[in-house]
């Protein structure tokens, strides 16, 4: 097919939709919902449902030692490395439609349409479904190669990381030989719902992934004084709650600050939690994001100023413990810029923006040039139920996705 | 006795603290502590053993409806109105040795002296000892009338009202025969220890308290909205611990301005309190006490006003539900006189404050000239095993008891 006709070319919207549809009936809710633990039997019947839907469609289906399902459409010159493009299946408790299925199912429309239309790209095509991304995230680090060896440091629902994975296809002995080279690689592209309200705010249709955000997570504990709260005269407070309120707001303000990073006290635990007793204890979670790194060293360095002046200033003792540290993932400026190209050629509005939640593209980029593409999520609502992406919007990004690999097999 | 000779009188501080000591064995705890529950069995024990100390000193006992224990010393002129004094001796779980015993005791030892020295005062004392101080109040509003009259509203650890009212000699249906009359009580005093840091942190010895601050309670709920902490802007966020955070700091900076006033949020619970998720919902308590219902009137105007801003601010929507409120209860001038002239006579250092805490004096001011005297609390500490008051201070307060009550029988 000569390259002006390869412009033309779309998906099937009403097969890629129904594919979507038939997929959210494994693991359906009553409330609409659809829920597949990974492991669990819904995972495992979603996984079967996928393979056979590559095998229909010509791929060579492998599942490797993690357990991953690698779906491969065969190139034209097949020693070249392979485009690859994937998601998961498995999911939250009382998830949606679209999280990680969405990008699963768009890289198997892709394969389906360049089959019907006789295509075969310079590059193998691989589609891949990840394991367990919303917990361990096994399946994306065993191709990297930055898995934990301690089986212990795994917590499946249900049974072992042995046993769980022996259930999918995986073996837990043989994990080393799922690592992939760089050089096997030559792109990897992601697909996801947005997970957050920018696109939808802005009335955007695509989101041109700028990298995912690194995330650091800190337990913040305040020691004050536990005493009687009509006895105590205000001058004579150490009141670990008032310390801790200035914290959350200087969290808030120095997130405020110009920039795109979040932070968030999301969790807090006063004790001894009584009307009567002024609080002795106060226990916080933060989280924060941010693409730089830099910036994310910037903001902890002006929070635990901060956190010292807070201290010093209610009489408490304040403690800032790291719980988690991730580091961003860039995007491809090549990667960005293939999407950008083809959202213009389709027509489509398009911004740049951080992934602000995690995902298999992380841990990719660290094998490959690696790019995301992001469609709207209504009402910025992901794992619950409520998560909805409409059909334009669903096939308007399957269409990008297959117009940015079909560029990328041509650089 | 002349009364050249009175102005030398002095109670038996041996004998006095001995009875502290002998009354802490029942309901002694492993820790040291104390807790008689009221209508426990250890409560009833020790009623029964203070009402026989009553009666070996020359006192008539009666048990009202309500299981007060009054204890009448009689008068050269026993027709006068009755000075009184008195306070508690049921608990809070694991409490110390001198919240409300010690009143009632010092009033016994009062009463012991008096007699020992064949003194007799124009005015019959009555030494009371009020039923559940800690709980439902309910000996003390018996006296004034201001029951409750619907039993399901009391809710003692075990049992009805009605059976808890038996088992200390009382009688839920003769109630309102418990209520006593102005002209009955020429004054009413009571002595406690302090439960606050005031007098220890100034090196005083004896508070002269100005009234019983008011007290209100309110519930203050912020609905913010659920999202994700990491996919949702910093400017997209209605996160209802952020506002929560500048509700506790209004109430600290309201509470910090000109006044005595005191004001705390002791209870927080957030919703649905995870790291990942912006909170969606906070309760917290709020407790205000001042001596002046218009101070307190004019703090929770001013934090109206606040939180009206604080949710504009922060798009949530913020409510104060009242809970609770009772009005201020203050010293007479001339009683609070008194017992300063006393403490000059007796040498001993006096600051006048209010009591942040409530007493069974409280409810008495509504039937009499009401008056209390406070006496140091180590470390500001009380309902706890480790409340403590020096033994000097337990005798230098008994004291000023006694010689206050000379002074107001001969006005």
């Amino acid at each position: 097919m000569a390259i002006s006709m390869l412009s033309t070319l779309s998906i099937n919207g009403d097969r890629f939709l129904t594919s979507i549809a038939t997929l959210a009936k494994i693991g359906q809710l009553p409330n609409g919902g659809v829920e597949r633990i990974a492991y669990s039997p819904e995972d495992v019947q979603a996984r079967q449902l996928v393979k056979q839907w590559m095998l229909e469609a010509d791929m060579q289906v492998k599942i490797d030692a993690a357990g991953n399902i690698i779906g491969r459409y065969g190139a034209s010159h097949d020693d070249q490395p392979a485009i690859v493009t994937g998601s998961h299946l498995d999911t939250v408790p009382n998830a949606g439609h679209y999280d990680g299925a969405y990008g699963v199912l768009a890289g198997l429309e892709v394969v389906r349409t360049l089959k019907e239309n006789d295509i075969k790209l310079k590059h193998p095509l691989e589609v891949i479904v990840f394991t367990d991304e919303e917990g361990s995230m096994i399946g994306c680090k065993a191709l990297t190669g930055n898995l934990n060896p301690d089986p212990d440091s795994y917590h499946p629902v249900a049974g072992t990381i042995q046993t769980c994975l022996e259930k999918i296809g995986g073996d837990w002995h043989q994990l080393a030989q799922a690592k992939r080279d760089r050089h096997e690689l030559a792109a990897f592209v992601e697909l996801h719902v947005e997970q957050g309200p920018v696109l939808e705010s802005a009335s955007i249709q695509i989101g041109v992934v700028e990298g995912v955000v690194g995330q650091r997570r800190y337990t913040i504990s305040v020691q004050g004084r536990a005493s009687h709260a009509g006895t105590t005269p205000m001058s004579m407070r150490q009141d670990a709650l008032v310390a801790a309120a200035q914290v959350v707001l200087s969290v808030n303000r120095l997130a405020n600050l110009t920039g795109n990073q979040v932070a968030t006290v999301g969790k807090m635990l006063v004790s001894p939690n009584a009307p009567n007793t002024i609080p002795a204890f106060v226990e916080m979670s933060l989280d924060i994001r941010d693409l730089s790194d830099q910036t994310l060293d910037t903001l902890i360095e002006s929070l635990e100023c901060d956190l010292k002046n807070i201290a010093a200033t209610t009489q408490t003792q304040i403690s800032l413990q790291p719980a988690l540290r991730n580091k961003p993932a860039l995007a491809s400026q090549a990667i960005q810029t293939a999407i950008a190209q083809t959202c213009q050629e389709l027509e489509l509005t398009y911004l740049h923006l951080p992934s602000r939640a995690g995902h298999d593209a992380q841990e990719m980029a660290k094998l490959a040039e690696m790019g995301m593409i992001f469609v709207p999520s209504q009402n910025g609502l992901s794992h619950s139920e409520s998560e909805y992406t409409s059909p334009e919007h669903c096939v308007q990004g399957a269409n990008v996705l297959l117009h940015t690999l079909l560029k990328l097999d041509r650089q």
